[in-house]
């Protein structure tokens, strides 16, 4: 018996060497996350999904995850990149239509007085943004943001926009999908804006964001051509409360997994992980002056204040920037 | 050069005659559908889209395919499916609340009075709608569309509901998600509605149905649970100049495939045909009185008229059920 026993052992011990020594030699799929709880979570998470006969297992169909966008998948200091482009189509409109240059609000824009604009209750960030959002066919707006992407740099770092997107958050998104997942971005941008560059970014279909959308209109124009014009009505604000309501309408499923930074996020975390079985919430928290910014509570752009709270009360996964990330942004092309 | 010229024919033929039986040793992937004009031009604009390297080849992510549902996945006589669930969600609500008997214009919908019901200018419809259509979370609304699905039973044919689906249409679904199309319902149903059954019945998952749509508003219920609650108002009308707007707002990319049955279709088949590239539109002419129904201009159901004009002036596919479908709806199970 004694020897059969150690046999056992033996055996044991040697099929848990060759399953570690298994383990260790699959590409770390999480490059850009250091070692710690956070990426530890994500991985046990995301493995316990996909454990087919396990007790947490999901099929593929249910493996919803959402993502904002602004501060979870890229920056949004200074502020948020959609305003910047909306304060950039100013200038060159300016440039176009000299009158533009002696009327308000567009006068305190080319001054850059941006506490100027913002300080009469967003009425001159509302006629900026009907400015440069509507009054136009979709498709010249998105022509009118792909030129804007092409040509405009940060002010600080001094990269395109698009290059300002999070290392880990995109190796994150891969390891998703390549585990079944079907990745969404839940964001209170605008639709239309982020359809533009999300497929190239971040490998996400236009059909696979959700965002804040204007009323747009159909009519035939023109020799009978069918076109959709913006209008300069606000339709839908996929922020807060919104979240869920916008997952639901758009998707149609409660997520699995889901990653916000932001007050503005709470809803859609508190609405993914209120569904029975397996969830996962995660924020991240901006912790990192030296790479990004650092900011949360008293923010004015992606304040992190209750959802922060929240998250530790409930055991939230909250990503710590300064910590949790070997890489912040990904190297130049 | 005689001999060489001759030798060319023979070849050429040969090939021909390769490739003749080739394509006739495939599997037909439309049984459903009679060979004919409509069965052959949807072959070539799939074989068109999908040959590499060929002039009209569309990357697999731009093969956006729409469907209309009322009509042209499934029947709609002699009342949308829809109009019949909220009728008979009043009789199991009258038998639990017999004080509803008495009440207008619930006790018109007792009765059976279709006509007096939909005399008032829908104001007696409005209300059967908000009744059975709010006042829940989107949860609770599933399921007593599940379970209506489950036991309800189409007067004349006496199958559920859901085996009243186009067998040819079940057939060009799948033939066009297996030649890398994304296939989508875009409805003036209810998206909420058609949600229930969409996956299981046309192997459209929920991300992929866009509908009409009432008000939903996030709350936090008992014990902090989340909820999301249907409200009696409505939001958006996916029907006519709607659906074109309802694919921006939900797709985000204009379809090279669309296929609808009534004037309701009409301006989506417009903005589908209205761009650049190859382009499919398709209409279901009901013609079949003794498999399905006949019904067009002058019917209150999928009224046909305006578009059945636009169709043969464009040189739209019209799809004549009684000729181009050898059968219509599915086998019993």
């Amino acid at each position: 018996m004694k020897g059969i026993r150690k046999l056992i052992a033996v055996l044991t011990l040697a099929t848990a060497a060759l399953t570690t020594s298994w383990a260790s030699a699959q590409p770390d799929p999480l490059p850009g996350w250091n070692d710690g709880k956070s990426k530890a979570a994500i991985l046990a998470f995301v493995r316990k999904v996909t454990l087919e006969r396990g007790p947490d297992f999901v099929p593929p169909a249910e493996r919803i995850a959402t993502f904002d966008n602004d501060g979870t998948l890229w920056a949004e200091k200074p502020i948020y990149f959609q305003a910047q482009f909306a304060l950039d189509e100013i200038r060159s409109q300016a440039a176009a239509t000299p009158a533009l240059k002696s009327k308000e609000p567009f006068r305190t824009v080319l001054a850059g007085d941006l506490k100027a604009l913002m300080a009469d209750g967003n009425r001159g960030l509302g006629l900026v943004l009907a400015r440069t959002h509507s009054g136009m066919t979709t498709e010249a707006f998105s022509r009118s943001v792909a030129e804007w992407l092409e040509t405009a740099r940060h002010p600080q770092t001094k990269r395109r926009y698009t290059e300002m997107v999070y290392q880990p958050q995109l190796e994150l998104l891969a390891y998703l999908r390549a585990n079944g997942f079907k990745t969404f971005i839940v964001s209170g941008g605008g639709v239309e804006f982020m359809r533009v560059f999300a497929d190239k970014a971040y490998g996400i279909p236009p059909e696979q964001v959700v965002g804040s959308s204007g009323v747009v209109k159909f009519r035939l124009g023109k020799d009978g051509k069918p076109e959709l014009i913006k209008e300069a009505k606000v339709e839908f604000v996929d922020d807060g409360p919104g979240k869920p309501v916008g997952i639901n309408r758009f998707i149609g499923r409660r997520p699995i997994f889901a990653f916000g930074n932001s007050d503005g996020d709470l809803q859609m975390l508190q609405y993914t992980v209120g569904g029975s079985g397996p969830r996962m919430a995660l924020i991240v928290h901006h912790t990192d002056a030296e790479r990004e910014w650092a900011y949360d509570r008293k923010s004015e752009v992606g304040k992190l204040d209750k959802a922060l709270d929240e998250a530790a009360a409930r055991g939230w996964t909250i990503v710590d920037m300064k910590n949790d990330w070997k890489t912040v942004f990904p190297p130049p092309p």
